[in-house]
């Protein structure tokens, strides 16, 4: 099941929010559809975001054509503008936009009529080399696993996150293909309860081992050994290793120190933004309050209680035991090995 | 709002498992509806259900009633054996049972007439003692806190888990009654949410200021410095401090600890069990499976996939700072402080 599906200017969506009690895609002939659908996490997970917004743009390239290269360069300023604005955290967002930004200013000096066509091959090879890439993070990431293993994870660092295979969850899937007899604990992931419903329905589809937890069960369960190694994705991770990703992920890493867990971040390398020094400098996206008052529009508490619904935390680099990338894994000293693989 | 009023044979139990969206009493006028009652989470909070099945022990009374005292006797052997095995963890249940019994073969032996009156009297007389237990704690507790604080709290260990007053909202109470200016965050507790849904209530209702989060922002909560101390409730304590209490509360002591927080457990002295050396011995109660799978019914998950719901947790009493008694404040060394105040 994709949760990106392109076909001639049309950019198909499996709404993520209601998955696993329906399948259903959202089609976005538009950017700003594109722009909305970001927002409101119809698409979610880093990477798929990033693939989202690159054909956000192709949309847009059609939508707000003009012969007119300064007009047209005008147009897209603004598409650019939408589709960044749409989700903070998550760098995998900007780094798209930021590769067919550089094709479209390329384009835009050769051949004007082909510029679209140029920036569909962009987001396409966009789409098709994160394929590889999680393969390869699978690939260099299962290697870390013993033969026979329990791993945790939280939220979906899975195939709906990203173009297919996943990151976190793709460490898992080729740990199973090499033959390792793994199985996973999924926290649920409040508020949006991705684990819930994405991680444990990736794995079931997949005939993978899973136990779904509430979050507040990770820190008893590993208590009582069933825990070997921690492994999630991540949104953004600053120069010195410091991560951002889902909401709870911070305190796992606190709870996986503490039981002397491994605890791995699995990531494509476009997910480094080498620009920021250290994880305060990383912008947490705060949401709507109703998430935490409500799951599914069915209220739980009070309407007008106050709530803190900050969407991701930052895990210290110290807490992680290694960063799992498609260019291979990078141990501490982060600020110096997250430089080398540039 | 009290969770729990007896009149003359009948005790209404307030459903807690509709709060805050719906104030329904249900009405028990047999013993068999009050267990029933407790092992549906009609009632809950360690206290409430030692008092719940203190009632049902005096509905029980009446309804097995017999002239002839060996079979009346064994009659009620099966009213306490029914009432005992409602849940397993919370010692209050057991305490309360037993003092109920105690008070059963005492008045076997005098008069047999008097024996509902004087079981009707003895659960009075615990109903009233947890209320003024709940005052002390409050008291003893307010102490331990600064002037102006922020405290975390997970589950509900309020007002209507007790008597009245509560416990770790007791101290919360107590602390606002003294003039403090105190502030909470409350984790929402699932996987039945008894923080998003009662704590806040309860809160709320008395003009503090609470904010709610997922169980998974607690640690972030705690980086951001928000949080100068965690007090919660007890479900046991062992001998040596080790505390049961609800999912979740072990993963907050080890966040606590690793944030530097001092973490307060709040309980009546009834919740120690010196008979149990530490927290391994503490059965832990495994609930049904569809409590993660669904939230008030609505499906959040695969239908078919594997769940781990353990209703307790274990919290090891080097994680805790102190233990908050009717009969004073706790500290270490647990083993010999806890004895001393028997």
């Amino acid at each position: 099941m994709n949760s990106i599906i392109w076909s001639k200017f049309k950019l198909s969506l499996l709404d993520q929010r209601l998955l696993p009690l329906e399948v259903k895609y959202i089609e976005c002939t538009s950017y700003l559809q594109v722009a909305e659908a970001i927002k409101n996490m119809v698409v979610r997970g880093a990477p798929a975001i990033g693939i989202a917004a690159a054909y956000g743009v192709v949309l847009g390239a059609r939508e707000v054509f003009s012969n007119n290269a300064t007009e047209y360069e005008k147009n897209m300023q603004k598409v650019f503008e939408t589709l960044a604005s749409t989700r903070p955290t998550a760098v995998n967002l900007f780094w798209a936009l930021n590769r067919m930004k550089d094709k479209f200013y390329s384009s835009l000096k050769s051949d004007l009529n082909k510029v679209i066509e140029t920036l569909e091959k962009e987001a396409n090879s966009i789409y098709l080399e994160d394929l590889e890439l999680n393969k390869k993070i699978g690939e260099y990431g299962a290697s870390l696993l013993p033969n026979k293993c329990t791993v945790l994870t939280h939220c979906n660092a899975g195939a709906l996150a990203t173009a297919g295979w996943g990151t976190a969850l793709g460490v898992i899937r080729s740990a199973k293909q090499m033959g390792k007899d793994i199985k996973v604990f999924a926290d649920e992931t409040r508020p949006l309860l991705q684990g819930a419903r994405l991680t444990t329905f990736e794995l079931l589809n997949d005939g993978i081992d899973v136990t779904l937890i509430s979050d507040n069960m990770a820190g008893y369960v590993m208590k009582l050994g069933l825990i070997d190694a921690v492994i999630v994705g991540a949104d953004r991770i600053a120069a010195n290793g410091d991560t951002a990703n889902k909401i709870g992920t911070y305190a796992l890493s606190v709870l996986a120190k503490a039981h002397k867990i491994p605890f791995y971040v699995a990531a494509p390398y476009s997910t480094f933004d080498l620009n920021i020094k250290n994880g305060d400098e990383i912008p947490i996206e705060e949401r709507n309050h109703d998430e935490v008052r409500k799951i599914f529009d069915v209220k739980i508490a009070p309407e007008n209680v106050k709530v803190f619904n900050p969407s991701f935390d930052i895990t210290p680099h110290e807490n992680i035991t290694a960063i799992i990338t498609d260019r291979g894994i990078i141990y501490p000293p982060y600020e110096e090995n997250i430089k080398i693989m540039r």
